[in-house]
């Protein structure tokens, strides 16, 4: 199904010529970031590993994966030797390996606590891919482990480093658009059935865990507060199957500290391309294709103000260079990442919340 | 508060000619519906009567007002003579009046159940503006002083008639949209001070009555459904006096039988334009300004069709006529209105729910 493969592309991909931002990838520093890539997907293959290339000082230097075959072709391509190719078995050898520095998680959901904590132990750093667990106690034992091994633990939520969401957290925090009175959210898509997300097992949720968490995540950042309230209904319409285990579609209501108020949906079952609109008592910024791997268009209406319209300019992969090159600055300098363990563990007990409502409504 | 007077007039609006849909207001037929319009606010004199006008049988041949003076002026340019000229005091008196046939109910909220059940006492048929009432229980007392009067009861919902909104609705049954997974809906508007619709008496309650209902009552029409749960958080967030008695803003979920999941938001504390998207299995479509006076405008994204973009051509009070006319023909033929008491009443209902599950949030 097309849709799926193609659901963070959104429109500005249709036809578009690939474009780098300026200065990105032109040149390598000295210093870099090792990374091991954990799990040969799509998001690793086709985002993460060419954005290494574009950016300061990500590389690929070892791989691990289950298959030998694509893993020796992603080494030719990445010139890792083959002793740094290591399949899930023999993954706790990386601890040996002083060519890597970091290891880049993008496994099925439910593997992301376990190979966390043996990179910790391994002592290695860690950029995990979203959801970065599929349970809030997961998520602790992974926040624990990178903590008791002093290595850093980043939740790949690469929109917090995008820059149209980060023009709308800064429209925000001038004070442009006053107080946030409320929040219009949704991200979804319609799936293929037999993708691994359909699995409880490996995925721990349906399209909260996966697209949903984009809404979460966003009203968190928008508004810099917790809730202090979630309220959902999920519900499985389509009998076809695909839905056996997770939810279908899942729409949920929250309150921040400040009274502002957020109403999100998320959904497996029709394509719901990404967007936020914000409600502010000066001013209003609504963002389409808000949380795709490119694509974002921000127009917002602010009293005294002329219109604002603004659409990035970047093309995919132009997210995932920041999101190495942040948790390599953050190694150098011994900073806390952005979006370190405790964002995603956030993230996970408001959505283990967001579930338990649903059982309850 | 210059967006407060505009809010339903949305962009296309802006430096737009006046039109007509054509068609209307070409001839006046022989039979007419004459109203007796009760209140002369804004509603009244920039857009029923005006509208009465453009319709096929609307005619204006009374009034009620407090204001003698506005009374007589309007009287004079609708060609109401003296004797139909009512206060409030002697408007029983309608009874005696051949002349009047049904009265347009354009009061403060809480004075609708009232006037409504005067005019079934009077033996006049009754339009009134939503929403209904300020209760369940005082929307139930109307529906059934209608029915023992044996006179119509329609609720002003001119969203049921108009063109891009009925195009949407549309666009569902013929099943095109496939299956409707989730609907994303607001509408709100930054309110000044000193609004009778500040007033919980006067109002009933916040932007949930006043605007909210338009979201309330959309996702009600777009899947042809009833609610079977809803869910909510209200908050108040500007403290400068405006919203002692109701809500500012109100945030909710509901799901429908079929497993459609809805969001919805509404605010008297920031300029949200009125929007819904409908996302279905096969299909999606986007409605902006949607509950406006005009300016509607549709984009659509079907499984296998070119994408469908049009908006509105009709100005206000375009949507005006079309009440006037279907109480008309509903009188003519002896119909029930398409948005008949009843259908107020589950609105008054539902709201009652909504506010309930604010206040146990």
């Amino acid at each position: 199904m097309e849709l799926t493969r193609r659901r963070f592309s959104g429109m500005a991909a249709m036809g578009a010529a690939w474009g780098l931002a300026p200065g990105i990838g032109a040149q390598q520093p000295e210093r870099s970031l090792r990374y091991c890539i954990v799990g040969l997907g799509r998001i690793s293959m086709q985002h993460f590993m060419p954005a290494t290339r574009l950016s300061k000082y990500g590389r690929v230097t070892a791989l691990v994966s289950g298959h030998r075959d694509k893993a020796e072709k992603m080494a030719a391509e990445y010139g890792v030797p083959a002793k740094s190719i290591y399949s899930y078995e023999d993954y706790d050898a990386i601890a040996g390996n002083p060519e890597i520095d970091a290891v880049y998680i993008a496994l099925p959901n439910s593997m992301h606590a376990e190979y966390t904590i043996r990179a910790a132990k391994a002592a290695k750093h860690v950029l995990c891919e979203k959801p970065m667990a599929t349970s809030a106690a997961d998520a602790q034992a992974m926040v624990d482990a990178c903590r008791a091994a002093r290595r850093k633990l980043m939740i790949a939520y690469r929109c917090q480093f995008e820059p149209i969401n980060l023009r709308a957290v800064g429209l925000i925090r001038s004070g442009k658009l006053g107080k946030v009175e409320a929040i219009s959210t949704g991200f979804g898509f319609n799936i293929a059935a037999g993708e691994w997300r359909l699995n409880r097992k490996l995925a721990g949720g349906g399209p909260l865990m996966d697209v949903g968490i984009y809404s979460l995540n966003a009203c968190r950042y928008l508004t810099g507060e917790e809730p202090v309230g979630v309220q959902a209904y999920s519900s499985v319409i389509d009998q076809d199957g695909r839905f056996r285990e997770v939810e279908e579609n899942l729409s949920w209501s929250m309150k921040f500290p400040s009274g502002a108020v957020a109403s999100c949906n998320t959904t497996y079952g029709a394509n719901l391309t990404g967007f936020f609109r914000v409600f502010g008592s000066r001013g209003v910024i609504h963002v389409e294709n808000a949380f795709g791997y490119d694509g974002q268009h921000l127009t917002a209406a602010v009293e005294g103000e002329p219109p604002i319209n603004e659409a990035s300019t970047e093309r995919d992969p132009a997210h995932f260079p920041r999101l190495a090159d942040h948790l390599a600055e953050c190694v150098f300098d011994d900073k806390e990442p952005k979006c370190a363990g405790e964002e995603g563990l956030r993230d996970m007990q408001l959505m283990g919340a967001i579930y338990k409502s649903c059982q309850t409504a």
